[in-house]
């Protein structure tokens, strides 16, 4: 955790008891004074427009993957990485006081509620389950609704902020399952503690165009974390490449590699330089 | 499209209407005899308990990305893609008889429908989305409900269907919008007409180890179209690259990058070996 020295004004995307709050805490503390924003891109429009200084914001899960519209919105607004917070996410079946099991017709939470608790949903087959805006959002609902037969996966603390109580604890597959957050900001933050790199460049069709971009890494001796692949939304099936490694842009063999590859291919941009959570 | 001449049982995810009916029926005919089945992982069910021969799912739409949800369950089980099939995607405002584009309060899709009609539904910020199991369904839901106020973004086909009217014609952002089918089945097809192979390996978090790998394409002369990267189920920010590339398993020098590839990753599979539609 870093505590907000600055009182810089901070955004995320969800409403209270989301998960991104919780990655936000962890980050900022309690006393952060973060605004809430609708949708991921409600985070961005508000740096543009100054409202926030840093936004958070979802950018992969341990066992789904991606947040494939994060990257997207990255590579649409130009603005930079200046962190990453990883938090675990436990998702627990929750309802209105005195709800069991048996009681619940209807489940909602957001499709990636639904995704990571696959397991236990199979053995409940009769349970309706509709897709909704967030974890949070769905928690409060039931709330407001003070139905019965009708629950939410989300967080425990999504079930303590809008007083429910939880049904069954920690219904997600995998007991290893984390998100990880990025925070953004309008400039590029360049620190000696930083060790993670995060660029994009558009791949070529071309034999061996990956490959001779690739080797300015290798050949730099540069650790390659992540590679995830875009569609590049100027041209039907070409790609946007994605790529995290381990440095700092200080490292001469990080500017190496960067300039080599900018050199080397059509789209380039340096989208962050940050510390690995 | 080539005829279903030797009556190979079919499945498809989703309904009548569905964006996957229509890949199906663009690839088998109108006289297909397929079985619908509610999600993703059925279609791989039923393949594997012979109640099918072949399944037909989307993997990668030309705006939005991959549908990496298949993806996994084409690691999960194992089986093999036979075929490719394209289909342009329109996404349509589609309502009940007489109902008018100010009426509408609430709109149902799947969250694709959404997210390729962002422009659209921008100038629309009253519009309370509601996303839903898929685009079809959404219509047979607006059909059933008889309700002016409700509509929902679909295909034409679906309309058609459900003895809807198009209210807004073509609200996708983008007039290129396709969307890139797979036909799986339980073992993998050589023919001679092939000319693109897709294969799925892990990748080891060591320096260098993609572009040592990629080596083996490159060298090879072998042109990589895409390369998509999924969480590894076995651990935590440990990936599987799913590559695709141009050419036919029976070549020398896909035999020879295969084998190399197969040699040097910790996991290998072959997933298929097909025409590019």
């Amino acid at each position: 955790m870093r505590v907000n020295k600055d009182n810089s004004k901070l955004g995320f995307q969800g409403v209270r008891g989301s998960f991104s709050e919780e990655a936000l805490i962890k980050h900022y503390g309690e006393n952060n004074n973060a605004r809430s924003f609708e949708e991921f891109e409600d985070v961005f429009i508000a740096l543009k427009n100054n409202e926030i200084d840093y936004g958070i914001l979802p950018i992969e899960n341990s066992c789904t993957g991606a947040i494939s519209k994060v990257y997207d919105l990255l590579s649409k607004y130009g603005f930079y990485i200046v962190a990453e917070e990883c938090i675990k996410i436990d998702q627990h079946l929750i309802g209105i006081k005195g709800s069991k099991l048996e009681d619940i017709e209807e489940v909602y939470s957001h499709a990636q509620g639904f995704e990571q608790s696959t397991e236990f949903l199979k053995n409940y087959p009769n349970l309706k389950l509709i897709p909704y805006h967030n974890t949070a959002i769905s928690a409060k609902m039931i709330c407001d609704s003070g139905d019965k037969r009708k629950a939410a996966i989300a967080s425990k603390r999504a079930a303590k902020i809008y007083g429910l109580e939880i049904i069954k604890e920690r219904i997600n597959d995998k007991e290893d399952n984390h998100t990880k957050f990025i925070i953004i900001g309008r400039d590029l933050e360049v620190e000696e503690e930083n060790n993670k790199v995060t660029v994009v460049f558009s791949l070529e069709d071309k034999a061996g165009t990956l490959y001779r971009l690739l080797r300015h890494f290798a050949e730099n001796n540069i650790n390659m974390m992540k590679i995830e692949s875009r569609p590049n939304k100027h041209e039907s099936w070409k790609y946007l490449l994605y790529v995290d490694f381990e440095g700092n842009v200080k490292d001469e063999e990080v500017k190496n590699a960067l300039e080599l590859i900018a050199h080397n291919s059509g789209y380039f941009k340096l989208l962050g330089s940050y510390k690995k959570a």
